[in-house]
């Protein structure tokens, strides 16, 4: 375990220095800083939270930090699910919330290239009337492009279009050691050396700060539509989904949703879902150039999908019958925290064939361990949200049963040659899990990397690795 | 400079005893080994070549020379154009030729898991009757999909489809103490601490050799077509390229040819090309469910050329009219090999954008150093390739006005925010290159990360760092 220095007087005046009104330290400290999305993995409050402005502001800092081996965690919005952006190791909580600027929109070369606080719902604004659009689309739209690319973050619509990293072109990162560099760019491909871009890319902030990055476009798809495919029950609905992706329909979003999690988001919402028939749901997004070039892909959709066991399929091509079933979908999240005082969270992937194995064990360990489990997620990618919530149960049984729900959950999940986490990262509450997973040489290796990147290890400690 | 042990008698016993029949030493290796399809780089004749059978092959070779310094160069088919799998430090060359099954083909997770010597041109036999099919597609067919994965292959297709890199889903390596890594799987996303496979790709055999490759299948698209477009120049013929791309007619590729290529083309081939009017050409391949399909993207991309400067749109979609443009386009290497006895080579990528500015310098630098240079590429990647001919030129005028061309193509790329290498990498002839482009900072992190997965250096040594 590393060693840091605590910051002192003299630190903060030299911080105050270098960003004036930018700098908060004890009671000036919001106790938002003390977590992210998940209070179920603790609080922690730094010793100081630092609004970087510019990357000299970055990079002042962090050559500052590392001669006085001080703890630096960046921290965008604080919207993770891994405890990714607390300060474990106390130290400074180096903030991007005042990097907010579009840099550049290129419409030529189809990319854009922004500070790393951009927040993922304003970021769309910048590309109207371009015909363009950024395609990652993780459910939180207060999250930050920055924190998107370095916890390479998933969402909705990656079965068509990929992750956060698939559209990662060029990043400027700040090393420890104050070093600027100059990843990637503008072009669309490369083979030029190991590729240090994609190191960065879901390194949760500990091998650089990133403080510029550029991405990709692709041009806006001009109508997009989704089929809601009620079925008996989760079984039929899950089997469903490698034939789904296998017609040559080029889905952007294949979700699975339970009556039970509607229900929850109906509550939630105060809106009905549009409709109540059936137990579990298929929902597929399709993107194309026109109503016209989509209809194709409908009809072998829906034949497919009534053929193998599909109640009906409904077509939501009116923005207010899209809107009912995605508001629904989007709400998941904030529904099942809203029903529970606490929960704990587990976001693994696994081969898209065997999400059916994984969630018949997920619902035996539930009733296995007497607690409510919920879940939702990206069938089409084969990764899965999985909330256990502790209801009513005192502290004690709540750490018995979490833990031990956990543990089974992510056995099970290397039994099937799934992966800890998709798209939320490792934080500092997932490491055990990784450790058991990617095995002690990998941990070595990537710990052997992080020295290379980081000797003094100032960089968010206590993460990932 | 590392020093290696040389291959003493001993070693040959030990590796005839591991590998019954498959060690050539001395007079037994064959001159193919001593270069790869760039004989300007050189010949470096290595002291044994070892042809492994087995994931357990590459480990007890490894494992042994590891303990021995001897330095191991991985080969596959030996199709590459930097010098990556010539053993430049002599030692043994360890070929994958051996290794060419298709281990799996997993229909319901679309994926195909293969060792590394299965050649391009034999792999889609496995996938007949699938209904599934792998995007990349570089011009040279006899390479292997290890040798692709290792410099992160481009092709025609990335385009629409992406590189080599988006494919892999997983690889076997093995280190070079023998240590067997499993890297990530089957499943299609993941956040879960650093990228160690994406580190391996592109890394040319350096940090680890490469023994299962896991690679995304995605469905075939049901029909394809051409559309070949002249323009009076290729100016005009550049220009037009970004327009395509943003036309939302997601175009699976996107080249540009020039007559004096095509005439060498027709020359090698001994057939005409289709067209004969324009001096240059854009040539644009579409893929759709039907060929109804694509009639609005036919429309739009039509009207579009033919309003910028398009003479014409020549529809190629019969097999016979496409088989005549496309064997064109894939004869141009060979075709301008043959018609110099030798020649140098630079595959840098810019910012598709910046290619008119680039097309023009690199003709302005021909006529500069008096010499013939061809070039064709893919102009929806902003990745070129530039052939100098050394024509009738003495050695030492050659020598002089190649390093004055090199020298000039890499400043420009590098001016325009282009990168050495869109796809052929940078094995032992582009290293120079590579560090004036990335710079101190980046080779020092590249040989960090090297002594962390090789601490003895004797993977592949001389090659990229």
């Amino acid at each position: 375990m590393k060693q840091f220095n605590p910051v002192t007087q003299e630190d903060l005046a030299y911080f105050r220095g270098l960003l004036p009104g930018r700098v908060f330290s004890a009671e000036e400290i919001s106790t938002d800083y003390d977590h992210d999305e998940m209070t179920e993995y603790g609080h922690y409050m730094p010793e100081a939270v630092l609004q970087a402005a510019s990357t000299e502001d970055v990079q002042a800092v962090l050559r500052y930090c590392n001669r006085r081996h001080i703890a630096v965690t960046p921290r965008g919005a604080g919207t993770g699910l891994c405890g990714g952006c607390v300060a474990v190791h106390g130290g400074v909580v180096l903030s991007t919330e005042k990097m907010k600027k579009v840099l550049e929109v290129d419409t030529r070369n189809m990319t854009a290239t922004v500070e790393p606080g951009v927040l993922l719902m304003e970021f769309p604004k910048a590309l109207e009337g371009t015909g363009l659009f950024y395609p990652p689309d993780p459910g939180e739209k207060t999250a930050t492009m920055g924190g998107n690319a370095m916890t390479n973050a998933g969402g909705m619509r990656a079965v068509r279009y990929g992750v956060t990293r698939d559209y990662v072109l060029g990043m400027e990162v700040v090393l420890a050691d104050g070093t600027i560099l100059d990843l990637g760019g503008k072009t669309v491909k490369t083979s030029s050396g190991y590729s240090l871009i994609d190191l960065m890319i879901g390194s949760e902030g500990t091998l650089g700060f990133l403080t510029k990055l550029t991405v990709k476009l692709v041009p806006e798809p001009k109508v997009n539509l989704s089929l809601l495919m009620p079925f008996d029950d989760l079984d039929a609905c899950i089997e469903a989904v490698p034939k789904v992706l296998a017609c040559g329909c080029e889905p952007t979003a294949v979700e699975f949703m339970e009556r039970e999690v509607i229900s929850c988001a109906e509550t939630y919402l105060g809106k009905q879902f549009p409709d109540t028939s059936a137990d579990a749901y298929l929902l597929v997004r399709l993107d194309g150039a026109s109503a016209d070039a989509l209809q194709p892909s409908i009809k072998t959709l829906t034949d497919l999908v009534l053929s193998i066991g599909a109640r009906d399929v409904l077509l939501a091509d009116t923005d207010e019958r899209k809107e009912s079933i995605w508001n629904a979908r989007g709400a998941f999240l904030e529904a099942i925290k809203g029903s529970t005082p606490t929960m704990d969270e587990c976001d693994v992937v696994v081969p898209r064939d065997n999400i059916p194995a994984f969630v018949h064990r997920m619902v035996e360990i539930g009733k296995e361990a007497g607690i409510r489990i919920r879940s939702f997620g990206h069938a089409g990618d084969g990764n899965l949200h999985i909330y256990v919530c502790r209801d009513q149960l005192p502290e004690d049984e709540w750490k018995k049963k979490v833990a031990y729900v956990m543990a089974q959950l992510y056995e099970k999940a290397r039994a099937l040659h799934g992966q800890v986490s998709g798209e939320h990262g490792i934080g500092h509450a997932k490491r055990e899990f990784l450790r058991e997973s990617a095995g002690e040489r990998q941990m070595d290796l990537m710990r052997g990397i992080k020295a290379v990147f980081d000797p003094n290890g100032i960089l968010n400690p206590g993460k990932v690795i």
